[in-house]
């Protein structure tokens, strides 16, 4: 940039700031900060059988726990890639986008906690209740990420420009069938926990497995 | 950049440095780590209740630490939006304020700390300390990131252009206010303590029903 | 940029969107924030000598795990150098690099849990299947950054131009030698566990000496 | 950027890479990750009175880590300083500065051990070595950003432009001396700890105070 180029760019960041707006970058680098974080942060929970132990049954033993590590994982990923998704179409964001988001990473940084508490309760009397408030969590992952599309999608503001109404739409049925899946598998906890363990294994393993088929596909 | 804007842009990097200035993307990106990995730790702090307790009634029992986590997360993401909303009128640092923003960071950091303190110590005999101590942490965190705005407005080097003299009176005025009500809730602690936090709470509150608000309006 | 070139990159944005291709800014942002977090938890595992104990003897002792902090701390490095050097050459990520990129960052991510396996277990009766295991989890990571470069490099619109292709080949087969020491070291670990640790050792010192030869050659 | 810019930046990339340059977009936010994390982790090791002790006291006797948290976050809040003063002056990374990196990150992300082994041996029977450690630490830290000086300021293809020499030079003198205050607390350490342990403080005080002298001056 050039100084007049500068000037200008300045001016712009000035207008825009009076205007109450926010520019994406720290929204960007707070939020992969805080996904970074939490996905990372699920590996402490994974127990080191004692060295006196064999390791393979043991391992075999906490399954539960290797399998909330790898849904967890995955639901978080998958999400991530929900919010850079969303943020492509962004330019530029606003208090409201800035808090949405706060709420939304708030329900992300709970997902350990969830996770947890699945797991250690996945063979004990009260399984449904650990098993519907992972699913509650994803949920509310999912209405926040929605509430944060309708938000940009509303303010023409905030978007780079006038977006693809049937990509929009397109999005939106996607979160929807998502949502109406999970809310079925909170349902389900009640009745047959582990079934509704499947459901969400399901969606990961739908999720983790596309990939390859994806570079087949492309290939 | 071509190679004539490059060049032009590589001397005004080194006449930036020659001068004493830092450019923000690091102070940025660090601050950002640094809020995103404290909001994150809290959930570290939740307990899960173990296999052989019913969840429901563990978990009402342990209200105070998820009353601690929701008040720290909104807490620390109300200051990292001030951040962000304060770095949008800088355009470069000086070894000055990358030291007051470690200085906000050292108390940033201590929250989960202090939230762990107050957590546990709610219910005892040191209620009072406890709570105080918490609000100090806020008041403190507070106090540098006003010290920061302070240091930003003052020297007209590091704000993007001539700053809307009105619009920075009204940000003093709002952490004025928001000192006062922290310094207020601190005093009530030795008095009350469970009051003091419910005025961490209604603060708290505030500032996570806002966007709800926000959205309403704005559409 | 001024009014007509901030037009002109927005209209890529979007154009770039619409085809299902993601910026490299957060994918970046998202993986160096995994492999900063999963390189400083390691530090974690380091046990500190209760204040009883002379100090030296008692760090001398836990040799497998400085041993372990150590070799898990350069290959995690070497990784991340691996997949920033990946990505100079790319342009742009799609939902396949970006997926594929996820299920490494879940091999990088349980390198945490590998490491204290493997330490816990260096001198136990179970050594070969923890040294195997580890093994496997650094192939793994391997594997998918190599299977990552073959998706970028097969597809033209991700990377920055027609790649030299002599330098993919050189890349490949250093990536292919890894790959397969490393696979020796895991049938290795079967007959000699600790001459597989060794194996291990040996890559990380090779890759942790490098700088300083590279620094006397390079002056 | 317009079509045309895109194309020479493009191929300037590639250019870039070829001869086996590394942009420093990752290598510094690889960097700020770590520094943020290891800055963060400190407070982990912080410790929250039982809820049936008064608080002071408790906290009183437990000076020592709380020592040990403040002095760790000015040295690591320092080197970070140091870390982004330097990058201000590169252009581009080549593979041993990378690496030259890694190995700085390395002894960085030791710290919190270092910190917590001095704090919990600091009224032990072997305080000498455990302050010793600690001083080795840094300066081992201190060491390599020297190293890492030096080869960023020999190679002129990786600064900004020919840097004044007066002001390297007086860098240099900088981090020696500090490097000599460091190498007498070590050898102090030896016959009085808790005299090296006040360098330490001395050293950190005059890193933290002096944020608040230059807004005294700057005004």
């Amino acid at each position: 940039m050039d100084a007049e180029q500068k000037q200008v760019s300045v001016n712009n960041e000035r207008a825009e700031a009076a205007a109450g707006f926010f520019p994406l970058d720290r929204f960007n680098a707070f939020s992969d900060g805080v996904f970074a974080i939490v996905i990372t942060l699920l590996v402490l929970e994974l127990p080191v059988p004692p060295s006196t132990e064999p390791i393979l049954p043991a391992l075999a033993e906490s399954w539960p726990d290797f399998l909330g590590y790898l849904i967890s994982f995955a639901f978080i990923g998958g999400i991530w890639i929900s919010h850079a998704g969303l943020t492509r179409y962004m330019r530029r964001g606003d208090v409201v986008s800035f808090r949405l988001n706060l709420v939304l990473l708030l329900f992300v940084s709970l997902l350990p906690f969830s996770t947890h508490l699945m797991v250690a309760h996945m063979h004990g009397a009260d399984a449904s209740v650990a098993v519907a408030i992972y699913g509650l969590n994803l949920f509310m992952e999912s209405a926040l990420i929605t509430a944060l599309m309708h938000h940009a999608a509303r303010d023409r503001h905030l978007v780079v420009d006038a977006v693809d109404d049937e990509r929009v739409n397109r999005a939106y049925r996607q979160r929807r069938t998502y949502l109406i899946l999970v809310a079925l598998a909170i349902i389900v906890a009640f009745i047959a926990p582990l079934l509704a363990v499947g459901i969400y294994v399901a969606l990961a393993v739908a999720f983790l497995i596309q990939p390859l088929i994806g570079m087949w596909r492309s290939h």
